[in-house]
């Protein structure tokens, strides 16, 4: 049985809840950590946020996300890695974990060209973020994001991305609903050992609901996600574990009662 | 430009035509290859497909579909691998240049158990097959249908199950709407040299209109279908090239109108 102690609230499982609110829904059901959406430190400013994570006492594993490299233009593709320059600062803030990084799509962009930007993107941004000792991790999503949210899209690739840095700069973040099907998992989380800045867990419903809000609570669908933090263990991550759930009916529900779901089918699934 | 002369007429990409009404549409189109689907044929009986087939000269690229092994009693499994049977019988009576399979998902089964369930119905199916020079096409379906559908779900997968048997008895049906986001994809594909048994073409849309029916035509999204069809000739593949469009709204469309848009678009982007 996974340790509560572990557990960290991925902010958009309960999304209708600013930054503070979700702090205090942490301290109030005993979770320690809380992963922070760029979109909700913009609402709250960065300087709120980093007095209520402190005042409250929580680790923040991560700041989500950067990445979406890829674009049209070089101008643009310029101002995407600044803006990566700003979440690097504000993953520095809150003394996260790590960057969490969605590296874009190609959609707009022939699928070669995309995991170029992707490569370059990344090489812009590590010397500002090892300045601020912000870790940056990449985040292999589900292939069938490959078009508009991610060209990476299993841990082998995220590695090979990877392994260009030092290991205590570039890593990966993995999450259940992303690599669960890849028929490789298990050597490749055992390759990934040493460079795994997170880990994530949701549950497949099926039928599938949602591509993108569709993701259920741990329990609900066809994921073993023990043993796949089990296989994470063994490759040596012992940091927070992510419940991170993309789900419309969660986001309708009250989020005290959410969180206290989260929290039970943590302890009983991971 | 593809050669039309190749083009296969996936029957489900004109799902409200009879086995009957997509012959005639080949051969008024001009299309040589036709792909039929079981359950068409049990609406019109094998004897009446052969002949259709026959007398208009058409090929027959594939059956679709064997497969779906995975299943939660020996008895059921013992069942679906009997079906197995009855759908090569089919494929051989039509000269089918292979029967497809769609291997299973998991939901039902855990992942492992499921994997398991597909090596052992491909092993029950080889003898039968044999006997009757039914080649066997594994296709590896995007891994968003791992849970429902089939666990095989990458070229890789397919090729390792495909080599337990001899290169003209077990091989890999390629559909692009399935392969395109493996990074891997050019090399997988030159290693399937010699077990290429059927290429299948559409488009990925962006958005993703739905899993399951929201395939596009060639053209209309960000695969490049030419890219891969010219990898897939390098690995020696010179046979029917399957246009599979599972889209919700070409079905409510004129079939006729459909297929010639097909063609169209075949000549245009694959």
């Amino acid at each position: 049985m996974a340790d509560k102690a572990r557990l960290s609230l991925n902010q958009m499982t309960t999304a209708n809840w600013s930054v503070a609110e979700a702090v205090e829904g942490c301290v109030r059901h005993g979770v320690r950590s809380i992963a922070i959406w760029r979109h909700k430190i913009e609402e709250a400013g960065l300087a709120a946020c980093v007095r209520a994570v402190e005042d409250a006492g929580l680790h923040v594993s991560s700041v989500c996300r950067g990445g979406m490299f890829p674009a049209a233009t070089a101008d643009e593709r310029r101002k995407n890695i600044e803006d990566n320059f700003r979440a690097a600062d504000e993953a520095a803030a809150l003394h996260a974990d790590s960057l969490v990084m969605v590296v874009g799509g190609c959609a707009g962009v022939p699928l070669e060209d995309a995991r170029k930007m992707v490569a370059d993107g990344v090489a812009g941004l590590v010397p500002y973020a090892r300045e601020r000792s912000v870790r940056i991790g990449l985040e292999p999503l589900h292939p069938m994001f490959a078009a508009d949210r991610s060209v990476l899209v299993t841990v082998d690739q995220a590695l090979e991305l990877a392994r260009a840095y030092d290991a205590c700069e570039v890593g990966v973040i993995l999450d259940t609903f992303h690599i669960w099907w890849d028929p490789r998992v298990e050597e490749l989380i055992a390759q990934a050992a040493g460079r795994i800045f997170g880990f994530h867990v949701s549950d497949w419903l099926v039928p599938l609901p949602d591509v993108l809000l569709g993701r259920g609570l741990m329990g609900d669908g066809v994921i073993d996600n023990r043993k796949l933090r089990r296989l994470v263990e063994r490759a040596g991550y012992d940091g927070p574990i992510e419940v991170e759930i993309f789900n419309r009916a969660l986001w309708d529900s009250d989020p005290d009662t959410v969180l206290a779901q989260v929290i039970e089918r943590f302890e009983q699934y991971v």
